[in-house]
């Protein structure tokens, strides 16, 4: 079985490998009339989709599913609808393949371009909701990628009907064969052969939980662009408007708190502690959420102590541990030390002690009197987000359609030669 | 004594990150000051740099190392001279660091920019010449990064020497402590506690074989950075101006046959084979090259039979391998194929023909009537190279000084929250 397994996805790996070649010479306008397309022919499959989730659903409950994870799974004609109408969106922004990066001539005439090209092949492997299948293929078919996607078992039955109406749908309109595959097991091995295939995928992109990125990480050799966790924080300078403080402060928490991009640890300073806390904790309080807090801070305003864990956890939860800080650089070793370099914001109208926070903060979006709910690919304008990556290599931040190519030098001249002519 | 190794190793990548953060914050003119400070203490521990340099000679000689080793490992006045004057070159570079990639402000108020930011610690593992200490440390200092250097066991007692000499002429500059670290141990151990640690390496760059690259692929958790064969092609269209072709194909095989970017095999349009192979030939076995062909070929010049191994051989040697095709989609389908997407060239004064073969190689460099030497930083007008990446991903062909940088997200508002304030 094994040998079989390594087989298939090694076949699909080649297979993908010749689509590249065909996608990176598509047009915009042919890759977005095949957008339109999917995007039709997944209208059009709404039933068979319903039908094939159906399975995965009552293999689910069978299986005994929490009723979240049930709802994540379910697809209905809503959803289905939504996830058209996104396809019908990638397929309206800009295509960034073919742009002209930069371009020079040398003393010698030969003339150098640095042309965005797509970046070949990507593997996906992703674990719960199957409107991901749509999702991470068409943002990496708008680039022109091949993809190999690689979902979780709940979901196998929908993610291989969705797969199916993106590349038959596709295929009327022009898409190469093989464009979008989807990998018929979800045994735990087949990670292990995507992960080991560099020959045929030049990026693998985990999009799950924690122990799914190790994995990912600890066995591929291709590059991997990393989802970790958003540890974030949010520093109350003296300077700061104790109002504007408040409000980012809830909004960064209460706004939506299962996300890496909401607040986990509020910082403040010791000149300002005593006036601010006990306003925030009054507000937050309200909201239902949960303080925890540094010796001082329990001080002020009576909270739970919090642990030298608290500062490195991500909630995702109603839950704020609180540190008071004695100074600007306290609050930015906090955050470099303890912090997941993500996303992190300053409070304050002194322009001074902004821009050293802006500059001295390791973090792929710091912000200045900004909630850190800004840090996603929607809110940048990016028009589509595949992720924020927390590597500093490739992408770092919010993902959309540039972060999936690459570029390739392309180099004119009349019979230049290194060495001299005899 | 393992666990003793990755506490020492983990300590100096700790020790790294904390530098890291403050080389982050050095101005331009600093670094500059710093550079020249390395240059001039390495040409005064000329020396000291000498004696450690004898010492591996002596051990190379009774390890019975070859006369090409041994020259390499060499160290004297001018070779010192040589180091210190790339040195002061470095510092006459631009800085990319601090850049604006990009810069936008949203509907809602909220200002983003983009800025070029160091990528923070970078781990360098290679083999052979002692130079490699002095060059890539000082490349990613420039671009405000720290290094953890691994070298080859034949040259520590250099390598030692010139870490220390880096580091402590440019401490006297205003140097951070632990900017520049050498590990003094070359176990095979050593490379996979550097490769594991991601918590304090952003990047491993291997610089050497095969072997060594494979190595630090399959360990590795971070980003590595891979420069591995070029096995690069060169095309003679039917359009192609024949003396033209003679001349890049001699250059490109011969001004230097050991590097990644000379030429490995010629593809020759079937319809100007019988006049352009004799031709070549001519020249190429003036010069002493040693010529493998397909049967096509072998039936005009009469030379030895090519197997299937030689158009994926990487000879670095003066041997050339020959096919005829019969279109400009075969030699494509063969570059695409055998090649390692490092360097392809097209001779041809077909633009149409030109531009289909610069748009459907899949290579980091693609030529128009250009030597594949020029696949170079230093031809590029980098004014310094890291090396020729042959990943697809953050660097692509010749890697300068801005590809040893990330960028970071700086957003600057008045107050933005995502959900409404209360």
């Amino acid at each position: 079985m094994s040998e079989a397994l390594r087989q298939t996805i090694h076949q699909m790996g080649q297979q993908a490998r010749a689509a590249a070649h065909r996608l990176a010479l598509l047009p915009s306008e042919a890759k977005n009339r095949i957008l339109h397309a999917m995007a039709g022919e997944l209208r059009l499959r709404a039933p068979e989709l319903i039908a094939a989730n159906t399975v995965d659903l009552e293999a689910g409950e069978a299986k005994g599913l929490s009723k979240a994870m049930l709802d994540r799974l379910k697809l209905d004609d809503a959803r289905i609808e939504a996830m058209a109408a996104g396809i019908d969106q990638v397929a309206s922004l800009p295509d960034p393949v073919g742009e002209v990066l930069d371009s020079w001539t040398r003393p010698n005439g030969i003339r150098i371009e640095q042309i965005r090209v797509p970046i070949g092949t990507i593997g996906i492997i992703y674990e719960s909701r199957p409107n991901v299948t749509a999702d991470a293929a068409v943002l990496c078919f708008k680039t022109g990628n091949a993809t190999i996607l690689r979902g979780g078992s709940e979901a196998l039955h929908s993610n291989q009907a969705i797969a199916n109406a993106l590349q038959a749908g596709g295929e009327h309109a022009g898409l190469p064969e093989h464009a979008i595959q989807l990998i018929p097991f979800t045994d735990r091995e087949s990670v292990g052969i995507l992960a080991g295939m560099d020959k045929w995928l030049d990026l693998i992109i985990p999009r799950g939980g924690k122990g799914l990125i190790e994995t990912v990480v600890s066995l591929a050799r291709m590059p991997v662009i990393k989802h970790y966790d958003g540890i974030c924080h949010l520093y109350i300078d003296p300077a700061a408007d104790l109002d504007m403080g408040v409000h980012l402060t809830v909004d960064a928490k209460t706004h939506k708190p299962g996300v890496c991009n909401a607040l986990e640890t509020l910082l403040v300073h010791e000149t300002i502690a005593p006036t601010f806390l006990p306003k925030v904790a009054e507000t937050l309080r309200a909201k239902g959420v949960e303080l925890r807090g540094c010796a001082r801070t329990a001080a002020i305003i009576g909270v739970a102590h919090a642990t030298e864990e608290d500062w490195s956890t991500e909630y995702l939860d109603l839950i704020l541990s609180i540190k008071v800080v004695a100074s600007l650089d306290e609050a930015v070793a906090h955050i470099n030390k303890y912090g997941s370099h993500h996303s992190d914001c300053i409070v304050t109208a002194d322009q001074i002690a902004a821009e050293r926070f802006l500059s001295e903060v390791d973090s792929a979006c710091v912000f200045h009197n900004v909630s850190t709910r800004f840090a996603d690919g929607g809110e940048f304008g990016f028009g589509a987000e595949i992720g924020i990556s927390t590597d500093k290599l490739h992408a770092r931040g919010p993902m959309g359609l540039r972060e999936l190519t690459s570029y390739q030098y392309r180099i004119r001249g009349e019979g230049q030669t290194r060495g001299r002519i005899e």
